[in-house]
């Protein structure tokens, strides 16, 4: 069981999560492990002190190990509270740290990943009777230093310890309760998904879906870990609280073609205008913004004035799009373009089902939808499980809701 | 150099400290480690948190582990932030929390005693030149607890780092410049002291004089550190900031008869009149409150009506005297006493000076200026360095500004 800074906000809500746990331990068979993020506030006033000492100026890899001791205390904080509160409820619990499990990572500060759960003693307390109460988002180094595994890294703790247990389930509690077709803040007919792949979960994930971190995704299916997706915010022995499994393909009965809707606002359109057209270009372009660590993620290239000339169009995050532009500008005389031009004012909208490997007419029922609402298509791209495609973005809601009716995902009631 | 909660209470405080360590570290011609409490307020409000997750009806021996877990997470902090404000000074510096050194405890959590530090490359690291910054009050048992060493600890901590370093001095900063000969608020006249023997601090610290604990004083005695204890309240360089040390009496050259006058008016006095004498009476009735966790302090026995009976006088703080008398009435019969009278407007007063155990007249000198003000001495204890009366609380500082002249330790400006 897994439980976020929100669900963690309070004592109260902390007394809450208790009766949640104590539940669970009553009904299950098995051991239970609980993992917990820092008290919603508390990372950030952490890291606010943090930046206070070293100065602003000076924030950088040489500072990271020492955030990482102070940032990790929120969690380790959390985990002693929770041991205390499930103590109190007559059973036995208690807190486990990153370094005491031991959780090792490699030595990326700030970013660590795990590298493996030595787990001394720490299996055996569980298979005794004992609630394990795991501070998340932090391990160490094979050299006993702190680290801390990047924000929202509690979910991907949560998950490893699943993994390094064999737990039958990762349970991670949100303040939603769980995966949804679209927003329903956009699509108030959106669905609560019942299961959904882990690659599905992932596309959604890293469209902007926040309701997983994508690192823990990826975790739970290379070790075949189910995860379930619910809410914190529900009275204990809730039945309809049963969220969304997160799960291998095979173990979903009834495959939709389409899952879910994702959309992104969070892009830029970047255009290279007369690109002189030869062998090598798009490496030399895209190798340029790699090394910058700028993330490509559409790409078209097209014939321009004729084959000589070419344009080159991508899209990145709006936050990326000034060090790409500048970059490139930088670069022009060696890269050989005429113009450059950005746009902001886009949306990325995505449909996304492991159904599309099996199933035609998925693209066209997408572009008949969009072009019905008079909605252009600037740049397309697709995978083997999503089709992406990128519009204006005042047209975002519009689009959604759209294709969120054209694949019937619909409530019907 | 130990800093206290009040001298890293905020970042401009710690930013201050980071500046009194670097002048420390420029002109040392050896290593420096830094202990550091958390910043003020923080364990109180960690307490808070825990006490509120346990429930107040519950807390006991059983959640103490959880406890230190929690609180321990204040120095954690603090250690970050001194490690980073001196990097940003330009010094290399880590952190060091108690189960990295590590600070090898025994298992009693929220109090417990320091065994060993193990030292895995720790002195390694000083030795390179990197300022250790050490967070004070926590330790780990062998089985990889965490442990805290109890309110005061990190002057504790600071010493065992000392002797375990072979350290020159151990510096404790505080709000204080110095150890005074008596409270500068009851005797405006009161000299900081230069030199003081760990004896006298002993005596000064367990009666009330609270710059040290004492704990950390013993500690000191036994491995030979000197202690200073000096404000970090000045400016860096302030060459009028040479507080007091601490230290074997050996090193003192010129030995006060008497070094201070210390009070302590958190006294109860307790008659148990009528008591039956008999061989093994006080063996019972001082078993029965050690066995209750009474520290029992001054203790007079005298014969009452005649030689069968005996009127038996201790004092105990005014916290345990509730607990002391229903120890005893409960225990009536088989002490057998006429009855018991409980007083708590009574004050210790006592003077010390390890030049006592060579001079004579000590005592009269005391008792003839508490005569000259008319204060009626109830109870008189003595040790080699001590001697203490306890005498009507309202009384107090006319006592103890009456021996801080006649022993001649007024300030003669």
């Amino acid at each position: 069981m897994k439980f976020g800074g929100t669900s963690v906000a309070d004592l109260d809500r902390i007394n809450h999560v208790a009766d949640l746990v104590a539940e669970q331990a009553r009904t299950s068979t098995g051991g239970v492990a609980v993992i917990v993020s820092a008290m919603a506030g508390e990372t950030n006033r952490l890291v606010g002190l943090a930046n206070g000492a070293a100065g602003s100026a000076l924030v950088g890899e040489a500072f990271d190990d020492e955030y990482d001791v102070i940032v990790a205390s929120g969690e380790q904080v959390t985990s002693g509270l929770l041991a205390l509160a499930l103590r109190r409820r007559g059973f036995r619990a208690r807190s486990w740290l990153g370094w005491q499990m031991p959780m090792i990572t490699n030595h990326v500060h700030g970013k660590a990943r795990i590298e493996d759960i030595e787990g001394n003693g720490f299996p055996e307390a569980i298979a005794s009777g004992e609630i394990a109460v795991v501070a998340g988002f932090q391990g160490r180094t094979e050299d006993g230093r702190i680290t801390t595994l990047g924000r929202g890294g509690s979910d991907t703790s949560a998950v490893a310890v699943a993994a390094a247990l064999n737990a039958a389930r990762c349970d991670i509690y949100t303040d939603v309760d769980g995966v949804y077709t679209t927003d329903p803040r956009i699509v108030p007919k959106a669905r609560r998904i019942d299961r959904i792949s882990y690659e599905e979960m992932l596309e959604m994930a890293s469209l902007g879906a926040k309701v997983l971190q994508t690192r823990s995704v990826e975790l739970a299916m290379n070790h075949g870990v189910p995860i379930r997706v619910l809410s914190s915010f529900v009275d204990t022995g809730d039945q309809q609280n049963s969220g969304t499994l997160v799960c291998d393909e095979d173990e979903i009965m009834e495959k939709q073609v389409v899952s879910g809707i994702a959309y992104s606002r969070d892009e830029a359109k970047i255009s290279l205008l007369g690109v002189s057209n030869h062998p090598g270009i798009a490496a030399d372009i895209f190798s340029r913004l790699a090394a910058a660590n700028i993330n490509v993620d559409m790409i078209v290239q097209a014939d321009s004035r004729g084959p000589e000339t070419a344009n080159m169009v991508f899209t990145c995050t709006e936050r990326d799009s000034e060090l790409a532009v500048s970059v490139l500008t930088d670069a022009r005389d060696e890269i050989g373009f005429d113009r450059i031009v950005v746009d902001k004012d886009v949306a990325k909208v995505s449909v996304i089902g492991v159904g599309m490997r099996s199933h035609t007419g998925v693209a066209k029922t997408m572009f008949d939808a969009l072009f019905a609402k008079g909605i252009n298509i600037q740049v397309i791209s697709t995978s083997e499980i999503k089709i992406s495609v990128l519009i204006d973005s005042s047209y975002t809601e519009l689009a959604v809701r759209a294709l969120h009716s054209a694949y019937g995902l619909d409530t019907v009631s």
